[in-house]
């Protein structure tokens, strides 16, 4: 029997724990931590996790594998929590929005004996907290990858193994590849929905808008109900790529009011409708891949088999492979268009 | 027997039909006329309308109340085809999504023996066309009626009657707030979405970023899977207010990098903080209003009934009541926060 720590069971913490404890993963025991005594007995009411643990430390004592499920802001002070108590050779992840500070924060704070392997899965919902978490969350999902340079192989693949348990798809990046892209597709969208809503809310004509918003100016503005705790971590951890985007999508849409403005009616239907197809091809390469990887059926598993890792970096490694295949066909079919404006 | 003519079988018309025919309108025989053969008489399969006419003249021929249910910009051209052919006293409506322009073609193309009644239901989808149409459209959505200033108080409560019989909230406004409103919370989204999306995929990373793109960049750029010439036509009939609300959001979004640059954390969480939990009070009170609107039934009602508009008009000015108060009590309670920044 090994065991595997959870530090902090809000959504993510929450779903990784009832995702690993419906995989198939055999003789492992799931140890848990949260702040909030509450959370902790939720937790375990729910099936997340087999066993309370006190305090961080005694989570880690003993874990072959620690998951940080924090607030980013938090993963220094618990990485400084946890330091002296994790056991040699362990591999400590997280799940942090934003990988580069945390990345740095690792390799200051954590003993060497150990191997970081910075981890993302891009799932998430509006709700937050245990109350939220589901098993199937990560399904199909994109899990990011960011191994530390000192990271061991086999820790690499313990969490790739991981991602796969809980069926996302791991992808592996580094550090600035990933807050920058994530600043693009996660936290712009973010800031985006928050200023829309802000906007039409400050106005003073609120109270007869309101009426009038449907299910459009909802959907848009879905991301503005996000746990503000985790917008504010996000934007600070992630600032300049962020600030970057924000001062392209304020051209973008300038862009956008002149091709409005200027009356070229089919230079403007065009622009619609190239989008419309672009997005449409997006939206069903997402579906093939969430069916491709729910149809994927992974043998049952040990401990074991994850801890050396074989297993996962062989399921890895195929997966990669299948990835960068389809990358490059697409790269092929995009050839000739879609970069221009 | 009576006739109810439904020129245009998409998503909204065919919508409209299928409603009617479920809500407790009596002895009335829906005329249905859309371009496409195709699409007439999949609306006739799906009960959506009772006959088909070879033409839209032949469509209003008869007819008590006539609904354009075309793309804005076939609107004009309609009333042209339709203006010869209209019986004495006919109200006539439409469901565009702007209403300054609509107004004005009524007033210039359709006889002065009839009543044009502007209306916009707020509801909508990114699919369209018949296949999509559904009954349950309308159900506690914002259907905005802008009377001409010539139509008849009759007129005016039928078309408030057909509103509440698709068990829509009826709220009368002019054709400029209309157009100012919907610009704010409907079309802004639109164009906002649509330049998200484009901004991130004409990115050089897209095929990378793509793969971390996850539920919220899908639900921030839904809108931009929606019918290119529905954005096209928008983007013509509200062009200067929407130009207004893409510069002002332009600097929204500028406001909220400073923020992000500026470094002063508890005013970035402050703010954050402050718009979710608007957004939560905003979603209550949709969820709120579309209840009681669900629980409200209405008594089975005559075609005449509806024509002679007293029930209608009763009901409309109970509705209004109700949304006066409300938004009363609401001014109430934000009196003294919440318009500042």
């Amino acid at each position: 029997m090994a065991r595997i720590a959870i530090i902090g069971l809000g959504l993510i913490g929450g779903s990784l724990g009832l995702a690993l404890k419906q995989s198939r993963l055999r003789d492992v025991e799931l140890v848990g931590y949260s702040r909030s005594r509450k959370t902790r007995e939720k937790a375990r009411r729910a099936g997340a996790i087999d066993t309370i643990a006190p305090d961080p430390a005694s989570a880690v004592r003993d874990a072959a594998i620690v998951i940080i499920a924090t607030p980013i802001l938090t993963i220094r002070q618990m990485m400084e929590e946890i330091a002296p108590a994790l056991p040699q050779d362990c591999t400590v992840t997280d799940v942090g929005s934003t990988k580069a500070d945390v990345m740095r924060w690792a390799e200051e704070i954590l003993p060497q004996h150990v191997s970081f392997v910075g981890g993302h899965p891009m799932a998430g919902k509006e709700q937050t907290g245990i109350d939220a978490a589901e098993a199937g969350l990560f399904e199909g999902k994109t899990y990011c990858i960011v191994p530390s340079p000192t990271a061991r192989e086999t820790a690499v693949n313990s969490v790739v193994g991981l991602a796969g348990l809980v069926k996302a798809v791991p992808v592996y990046m580094d550090a600035e590849e990933h807050d920058s892209y994530v600043a693009a597709v996660s936290h712009l969208p973010l800031v985006v929905s928050t200023a829309l809503f802000s906007l039409a809310r400050d106005s003073l004509a609120w109270p007869e808008m309101s009426q009038l918003a449907s299910s459009g100016f909802r959907d848009v503005t879905r991301l503005a109900s996000g746990s503000p705790e985790m917008s504010h971590d996000i934007c600070r951890t992630n600032r300049e790529n962020l600030v970057h985007w924000l001062n392209r999508m304020a051209q973008e849409l300038l862009k956008y009011r002149d091709l409005i403005q200027g009356g070229d009616d089919e230079e403007l239907l065009k622009a619609f409708a190239r989008i419309q197809l672009e997005r449409d091809v997006f939206i069903a390469r997402g579906a093939q891949r969430r069916e491709e990887r729910a149809a994927a059926t992974e043998p049952g598993i040990s401990i074991t088999d994850l801890l050396v890792g074989d297993w996962a970096g062989r399921r890895a490694r195929e997966m990669m492979k299948g990835l960068e295949q389809e990358s490059r066909r697409k790269d092929k079919r995009n050839g000739d268009h879609g970069r221009k404006r």
